[in-house]
């Protein structure tokens, strides 16, 4: 018999494999089975389609299945649902979902590559009209076209997909709202860097937000038509369209029934070379779980960068070579408006959770050269390992270029390079792309002492539970009096660096927390006085500036 | 005695230095003498500033002599020139310019950071009215002046400063001809590179480009003002305004006549805590030389970025710190108009001259997904070392974020990752900001099958002196029949694949050159046939696509 490769489905990883698989190997049979009416789209493109800046959704389809069919020789089965899976006889049974007909294929390999699907959550009114999930091209062109006529919008959810949704419902002159159960925007970020974010999408875009609320009821008029939703806390909120983009679930019903094994996660389980517990069926994409390369831990992570590359190792595995897939950093990065929010490795909240020793650096600083008209802000927030010195993980928000940055580290922490190391890079630099040093090195700069002196800081995120512990904290506020005056920490007191020096050294005070405008300052003010054999002396990082951003700081001024 | 740090020079390396060791130490007395009216300013700011996107020059002023002062107790002497220097009893002499009062000062430690100066060519009329230099200030400010009233200009060098002045000017409405004794554009890029440059240069933005010529004469009128000039091939241009931007040398002159060792490239030689041959005085900056970290060889790379990081080192040691400079990869990058060109570590042409086993991976490429309405085309060019896997240098041209790829391969070569190790990073993928497979990756690919495969290509920049000394070389072009017929090499042959394959098995040249559009197609191909069995099968990197960017190949269709 012919070798035969079966994929089901036609996605990210689903129509890399099979073209990949096809460049290595001429001879073997390929077919795939997608239940969905279109393949080989780029699902992350879907809210710019909305949004109208991609006018057509053709334009998101990266081939046709014609193309697969006469370039590549890839048979491609649309509206067919693959049904079962019966790995004793290495087929699948299939239904064509236009005749109803089903019938057996047999195969060699099998791919999985059935990827996630949205979660939607049992909301009374959820089945009205212009209720949507946001998954694929054929939910994006029914949400651009309800879009059309609607006023005010409703996204439940404010991950990656719901605040993209926003910008798009924004830019079409929609009202909208987004209503998010945990206390953050973007959950994957650090909670003081999603601050950031949400003030944006509040005071610059108009978007409304409402967090630590849910919605209870979706309601509609006499015609089944969506009129508003209503949430827990009892807030009703008119809406001509609601979009559900609480998260989604890995598809692996198939897989389970089969007989293969499920990972903790709850995603299909799959070794290095992306194989389930059945050699000759492999798992590919949204579907399976990985490792993650910090902690060496499972991770359920759904990217269509890493689908990619797993469709690739599967596929040079599948055609006889080999290949391995070692894990992600789960480095992401959205655009919402003109702000960039980036992210690659741990995020504070998991180092905490994970019990790992870090040390953190927050640097606010333009992107590139402070004089070019077109310079942004943007905060980065990195971490390193306080035992090892190396990096492992790295935020960016902004409305500069953060992703850049994002990306040396996320390299940075694939090679295992210590802070150290990093510090000899030589990074490019012209006015019109980074300042003379870059605020990367500026973070690795005050990471790398944090590390080997032994400088204790507060992290924005810990501070109110550390201002309840050192009651007796002498607060010192070493920025100008006006700037003081303007805002400032409770029980705060405004000195010169000189003042601060000469009084502390007098009075030795238990423990003192020094606050300058972005934490550089009180940082080497910190350093001097350790050296001068104060103890207890921390500052905050990030400094007052980066406080003021946090929805809970910023109304707490004296 | 108080201790006392002398700095001469205060642009990059001398302020940063003044600074940071004030940060470390705030006993030591520090004066900085400059032989400038300004201090602590970005000298690669000035062309924006002669281009009028930076409105004011004290925009890029960084900060003032009068913070120094106060804020700092730092000593700055302006248009105080240092005449020598005097190891022996830790003296130097100073004259004030003002008022030509000549007086001596004692150090405990000094920093020579003098920087460079802009290399005038002997040419006649060198002295006329508006012709300039650009190095500070002071040249950018009468540069902006001429440029208000000038109609055509003359830039002689096409390098960095040369190019961002074009831009300038043809933002300012002047007519603009650059010369260049070199047969290309950007010298520290491959030729093949560069040519993109210069066609976009010339085709869409009305750059005139004269290579491989030299300006013997500037013309002038009565009055004494520029009006021409006249080139060695016999050209003759008008223009009432010239900036020479043929180079800069290293001011070493005053510590080569104090005894110090000056290096083999001419500039200060130091060790890697910036110390010169004489311990207490220390260089920084554009004055001394530096190792390229890839070769181990010294080289002198005057860049601001270095001189910054310099400066630092220099600074903690004086401070009675610990701090090393390891060296550079001379990264660089340069924005002209809306194209961007930087690089990192060695470029083809070095690499050749080296004698380093090297592999390359040419790639093509739009800069995010190519549905978005702003994706730019970006050119890739990346060189592993064949022996080791590590990677050696990258180069990136285009219209799109060429500058986030360098940065990465800089982090990569600084970790001496291999390309397989690079393959396993997880970098960021939106729509907006990056294809799902990023270009950096697909180069990546490629590369490791190069260097684990033996296969073998053909770098663009060989392919003439491949083809003479090849004469019975069968030349197959895989690519559509109508893009053939637009443009081919002589002598190629077009075909499908499955007939490559049939005739090819069947025929067994002496040798196969197999072209496609972008490199990828005919890398599978030769592969394909290697592993079938064929000998001498190689194809061009970069494909017909960017051979048809090349100028020397731009005329030479069939």
């Amino acid at each position: 018999m012919q070798e035969h490769l079966i994929i089901i489905g036609g996605v990210a990883a689903g129509t890399k494999a099979a073209s990949k698989v096809r460049r290595e190997n001429r001879d073997l049979k390929i077919t795939l089975y997608t239940d969905e009416k279109y393949i080989s789209y780029s699902a992350c493109g879907t809210p710019y389609y909305i949004g109208d800046v991609i006018k057509s959704e053709e334009k998101i389809l990266v081939r046709s299945p014609k193309e697969f069919r006469t370039k590549e020789n890839i048979d491609i089965k649309l509206l067919h649902r693959v049904t079962a899976i019966m790995p004793d006889d290495n087929k699948v049974t299939v239904k064509n979902l236009e005749t109803e007909e089903e019938f057996e294929d047999e195969y060699t390999n099998l791919l999985i590559a059935t990827g996630s699907r949205s979660f939607i959550p049992p909301i009374e009114g959820v089945e009205l009209n212009n209720v949507y999930k946001l998954k694929s091209i054929s939910d994006s062109i029914k949400i651009k076209k309800s879009a059309k006529t609607a006023k005010k919008a409703v996204i439940i959810g404010a991950g990656y997909i719901g605040l993209e949704l926003a910008e798009s419902f924004r830019g079409l002159g929609l009202e909208t709202t987004i209503i998010e159960m945990s206390p953050q925007v973007l959950n994957t970020f650090d909670p003081d860097l999603a601050g950031q974010v949400k003030a944006y999408l509040e005071e610059e875009k108009g978007v409304r937000i409402i967090l630590e609320d849910s919605v209870t009821k979706l309601k509609g008029d006499a015609k089944g038509n969506l009129t508003g939703v209503r949430t827990e806390k009892g807030q009703n909120i008119n809406a001509e369209l609601v979009v559900i983009a609480v998260g989604v679930k890995p598809n692996v019903e198939l897989a389970e029934e089969a007989g293969i094994e499920i990972g903790e996660t709850g995603a299909i389980k799959v070794n290095k070379r992306m194989q389930t517990s059945i050699p000759n069926i492999y798992a590919a994409g949204d579907c399976v779980e990985t490792v993650n390369m910090i902690t060496g831990r499972q991770v359920w992570i759904p990217l269509g960068s890493t689908a990619n590359k797993q469709g690739r190792v599967a596929a040079i595995n599948i055609a006889g070579g080999y290949a391995e897939f070692n894990g992600v950093l789960g480095s992401a990065v959205t655009k919402i408006f003109e702000y960039t929010a980036s992210i690659s490795g741990l995020n504070e909240k998991t180092a905490k959770k994970l019990g790992i020793g870090y040390e953190i650096a927050i640097v606010s600083h333009k992107d590139r050269s402070g004089y070019m008209p077109d310079a942004g802000e943007i905060t980065l927030k990195i971490l390193a390992d306080r035992e090892t010195g190396k990096f492992i993980g790295i935020q960016a928000v902004g409305k500069g270029d953060a992703d850049k940055r994002v990306n040396v580290i996320a390299t940075a922490m694939t090679a295992a390079m210590t802070v150290s190391e990093f510090l000899q890079t030589d990074l490019t630099y012209a006015p019109p792309y980074s300042p003379a040093i870059d605020p990367l090195l500026i973070a690795a700069q005050i990471l790398e002492k944090k590390i080997s002196k032994d400088i204790t800081s507060i992290s924005p995120q810990d501070l109110e539970k550390y201002l309840k512990e050192k009651k007796t904290c002498s607060i010192v506020d070493i920025r100008k009096p006006e700037e003081f005056r303007e805002w400032h920490l409770k029980k705060a007191k405004n000195m010169s660096t000189d003042e601060l020096e000469k009084r502390i050294l007098k009075e030795r005070p238990e423990s003192i927390l020094i606050c300058c405008d972005e934490g550089m300052k009180s940082y080497i003010e910190s350093l001097r006085l350790k050296e001068k054999g104060c103890k207890n002396v921390t500052f905050i990082d990030g400094g007052i500036n980066y406080l003021k951003n946090i929805p809970e700081y910023r109304e707490k001024k004296d």
